[in-house]
């Protein structure tokens, strides 16, 4: 099968985890292995997220003074090698010597005039108290966001369009080299208004940018992993419950937060809808067992022949 | 015929400019025009160094103080999306729209043992007075030398050995993908004592690198794109003379720079005798005539057939 997995955020840095560089390594030499429970017999491709990273990059070069930060397109580069590097290496370290790697730089057509740009709505960098976060608003006019008790820098974050590598990255996958790509959603870029390509100060969500991913390589499937066993209804009620299998009408139905399953359960029903094959959402250390349907959440066109036992479980 | 064009740092940033990304855009995009000159009916594979941008990241990452700075492999591997992505763009502004273009992060084994590693020769970053550098290197530790009246920051440059990704390269290149790689010379990396891939806090010479690659993608040409428009014998002396064809016999008879031309010089030499095949050094600009043969310093296993007067010009 050809699968397209895309590395929640936890995968790389865990929640409160200090964002060092061998934090970063510890976790994702340990996603690795969960990744390696699927490589043999399947294509993989492997997309990521960014967010703790940019906005990092983002300090730290508000940080220097000699030279002017870089824009935001230009650091969301710099997040896709930095991450996609160590997910290289780690994978090295685990798959047989023979199977070859590569780490894809991707830009991202997004539409300039994506009403995202005007309602900055994407987390990115630290959490922060109010007044840290009004002090910085003040001095850089990074726009802030509640998040939990905390703040956090917020960015545009409009729809993907057209992934500009789709043509090299589908040649490299049936040639047999697991592609790591679509890093950090890919490189927010547009056409101006000359017809030239351009960066935009702006993060792709990394689900969405993987489930256009895996549409234009025809993956079999969609797997986004995260760090819970599924999608729930009833999250954090007594009367939680997590879906095993489920169509995207059913899914679409029901309320998910927008920072977090919002933005998974929309991007596994476009994979479903846009192409009759499913996506899984579920535990990166579950992978393997995702990809044969027997865990995490499965959104198919159909949940037919499924009687409602197995449709959900507690 | 299938080139390999290493872009020299002045192709990226020129000598004495601000740091800024929209300068680097700016020469990129010169740089990118001029590639163009020579991407029809040529299969083209592009690298670039990288010492001025890594300098910028470890000084930016050094100036943030909540995050320990990530280590030199980790800067290395995000100067190359960072410029990858620039020149890929900007390629994509001037090549037709059916030129499918990748920048493939690579990585690149070096020997733990190699001396360089005891000898830092390589210079990063900005240039210095003697003060500030005394301060830096009593505050980081970090090791200065002299760069002309300055000093500059030096690493460790090993030699490269073996380009990770070359099998992936290879098949991007045979389907006809345009390829950015080995930006920075490559990620500098070791199998340690467990036989474990781990990167290592060196910077790779991009021309060296870019040798390496040349050879195991079988390219029928490398050209060291510079900013002079080739190489002089006696330069900076009344009797200064470009050698327009040389033999790697007579090239490695004479001395040149250890920080500039040498690394051009060896590469080159490295190329030719390698593969037999011809390596080219001279202007960007003029990138058009020197893969035809007619300007730059055509380095090649044998000068014969050609009359003494062709063979080098004032």
């Amino acid at each position: 099968m050809r699968i397209v997995i895309a590395l929640g955020g936890n995968a790389i840095l865990r929640r409160g985890q200090p964002m060092t560089a061998d934090n970063q390594r510890a976790n994702i030499r340990s996603a690795a292995q969960s990744i390696a429970t699927v490589a043999e017999g399947n294509q993989l491709v492997i997309a990521h997220g960014n967010g703790p990273q940019v906005g990092l990059l983002a300090l730290q070069a508000a940080s220097y003074h000699d030279v002017a930060p870089y824009p935001l397109d230009v650091l969301g580069a710099q997040t896709e090698a930095m991450i996609g590097y160590v997910i290289e290496q780690e994978l090295g370290n685990v798959l047989p010597p023979e199977q070859p790697l590569a780490t894809v730089l991707t830009m991202i057509e997004v539409d300039p005039a994506d009403p995202a740009f005007a309602n900055p709505t994407k987390p990115i960098g630290p959490v922060y108290d109010r007044q840290t976060a009004d002090a910085m608003h003040a001095a850089s006019g990074w726009t802030f966001a509640p998040d939990g008790e905390h703040f956090r820098r917020v960015i545009a974050s409009p729809k993907p369009k057209r992934i500009f590598e789709i043509g090299p990255i589908r040649t490299l996958v049936e040639h047999g080299t697991m592609v790591i790509c679509a890093g950090g959603g890919g490189i927010p870029t547009v056409y101006d208004g000359q017809g030239r390509l351009q960066g935009v100060e702006a993060v792709i969500d990394k689900d969405l940018a993987s489930a256009l991913l895996a549409e234009q390589l025809h993956a079999d499937m969609l797997v986004i992993a995260t760090d819970v066993d599924g999608v729930y209804t009833g999250w954090g009620t007594p009367d939680q419950r997590r879906l095993s299998r489920i169509t995207p009408d059913e899914l679409e139905t029901m309320h998910f937060a927008a920072g977090s399953m919002g933005p998974k359960v929309e991007a596994a029903c476009r994979f479903v809808r846009n192409t009759g094959r499913p996506a899984s959402i579920g535990a990166l250390g579950d992978i393997a067992r995702i990809a044969a349907g027997q865990a995490g959440t499965r959104v198919a066109q159909s949940s037919e022949g499924s009687p409602p036992e197995e449709r959900c479980c507690t």
